[in-house]
C-alpha cells in the first residue's frame, strides 16, 4: 500500500493533472470515479490506484477483480484527487491519436462536425463533448487556444463520451477549415449577422458548426471561412447564448433532421 | 473612499455574498460587472460601489455618472468581489417579488415554465435562466432545495436576464405542481421511460417542463407530477444529458413551435 504522498507514483499523477505539458509529453492523462475508470479502454490504461475505504464495498472489489491496482491510504488518495469528495479510484489512460480524416465519421453516416474556436472553460467543452455524442456529431475540431480535453474538470463533465468521439486539434484553423470545405463539407456559423434562422437549412449534407469563445465569439477571420451564417432566435433582451447552450441547439437540429 | 476592509459597510457586502441566510432577511443581493449593474432595475438598486482603478478609465465614470456611488480602494474592492480578476463595479440589488401568478406571462402570451427540482450548481441554474429568457418562457418555478438564485455565480452566469425572467421557489412543489395543472397547463418531464420524441408534442399549448437534479434527475414523487413523459434521443453510450442542456432542447423546441 502508497502511505506517502511523496511516493514517486504519487507525484506522477499529480503532475499528469496539473500539467497539460507533463500529459503531452508521456501522452498520458488522468481519470476519477468509478464510470471514466470502468470506461476507459482497456488496452489504454496503463496504472490504476484505488483507495483504502474503496476496497471496502464489496460491489467495488468485484468491479476491479480484473484490474491489476495499487492500494492507496485514504489522506494520500485525497492528495492525488481533483476532487472534493474523491470516489477512491482513479486510472492514467493513453492519449488516443485520431486523425483528421476519422472526424468525419463511417461511410454511412454523413460528417457532422462541432469546430470549437478558443472554448476557455473546461466544464463547457467537457459538456459539448458529452452533448456531441448524444447528437451523433462525427467529430470534433478544436484550435490549439481551446482549452485542454485533457483537464480533469473538461474530462469529468465529458462523463465519458471523450473515449468514444473522435477529437482532433489543429495548429492552424483557418487552413484546417479549408480542407474540409475542400471535402464537401459546408460550414455554418452561428452570428448575429446570419439571416436564416438555424432550424432552416438543409444538414443531411455534410456539415460542421463554427463555436467561439465564451466571451468574444468567433473571430473575425474564423467567421470568414463559413460558407454561411445562421442565427438562433432570441427573446427578450439576451445578445448572446452560452456557447455549449448554442453548440447544443444546432447539434441536436441536425439530430432532428437526419432522425 | 472607503480604504479599509473592516468598514461596516464592506463587511456588509461580503456576509451577502457569502450567505443566503442574510440576503433572504435583508432581501439584497449583489451584483458585479458593469453589464450586471447598468441592467439592474434603477429603483431597486440600494448601494453602488466602485472601485479605484474603475474610475480612471473615463468611458466608466461616463457610464456611472447618474448614479450615487462610493469609491473603494482596489485592495479593499478585491476582498469585496466574488471574482478573481474584479471588473470594479457592484451594486447592492432589491429582490424582485414574483408571485406564481406573475410565470404564467402576458395574456397574449401561452404559459410556457420551466420547473427545477434540486437543481445544485449555480452555473447550471443561471445558464437556464438566461437560455429561459432566449427562448421565451415566461416564468420559472424552483423547489426549496434549488440551489439559490442569488447565489454570485448563478448572478453571473444569467447574464441579466435574472432581472428579466420572472420565479417562484415553492415550499411543496407537488403542491405548486397540481395548482399548475388546475390552470389548464400540461406538464411534460424528461425521462428515460418517455416514448414520445420531445420533438413530438404540440406546445403552443400552456405547457410546462420537469428537470431534476444534475445528478439524480427527478424524484419518482416529482416525476409522477408530470401529464407526459418525454424523451430526448441520445446516440452512441450517452445515458442522459447536463441538466441545463436538456431544458435547453425543451425550451427551444416550444420557441421554435411558436415562432
Amino acid at each position: 500500500m502508497i502511505t506517502s504522498a511523496s511516493n514517486q507514483q504519487m507525484k506522477h499523477v499529480i503532475q499528469l493533472n496539473k500539467k497539460a505539458k507533463t500529459r503531452y509529453e508521456q501522452r498520458v492523462f488522468v481519470v476519477e470515479g468509478i464510470k471514466m475508470c470502468m470506461e476507459a479502454p482497456r488496452k489504454d490504461i496503463v496504472a490504476m490506484y484505488v483507495s483504502e475505504s474503496f476496497l471496502q464495498t464489496a460491489e467495488h472489489v468485484q468491479r476491479i477483480k480484473d484490474y491489476s491496482y495499487e492500494v492507496v491510504a485514504d489522506n494520500v488518495f485525497k492528495t492525488i484527487s481533483d476532487t472534493q469528495t474523491p470516489q477512491g479510484i482513479l486510472a492514467l489512460v493513453k492519449m488516443p491519436e485520431y486523425t483528421l480524416e476519422d472526424l468525419l465519421g463511417a461511410e454511412e453516416k454523413q460528417p457532422h462536425l462541432l469546430i470549437l474556436e478558443s472554448i476557455q472553460d473546461p466544464g463547457n467543452l467537457g459538456t459539448m463533448i458529452r452533448t456531441g455524442e448524444g447528437a451523433g456529431v462525427t467529430g470534433i475540431l478544436m484550435n490549439k487556444t481551446t482549452v485542454d480535453v485533457y483537464h480533469p474538470k473538461t474530462i469529468r463533465a465529458t462523463m465519458g463520451s471523450l473515449y468514444r468521439v473522435p477529437f482532433y486539434v489543429t495548429d492552424s484553423l483557418k487552413e484546417t477549415l479549408e480542407e474540409l470545405k475542400g471535402k464537401g463539407i459546408f460550414l455554418y456559423a452561428a452570428h448575429l449577422k446570419g439571416k436564416q434562422s438555424y432550424d432552416r437549412p438543409d444538414y443531411k449534407k455534410p456539415c460542421g458548426f463554427l463555436i467561439g469563445n465564451e466571451g468574444n465569439g468567433l473571430t473575425e477571420e474564423t467567421a470568414a471561412c463559413a460558407d454561411e451564417y445562421i442565427r438562433i432566435p432570441m427573446e427578450g433582451k439576451v445578445e448572446s447564448l452560452n456557447a455549449a447552450i448554442a453548440a447544443t441547439l444546432l447539434m441536436y437540429e441536425v439530430n432532428r433532421q437526419r432522425r
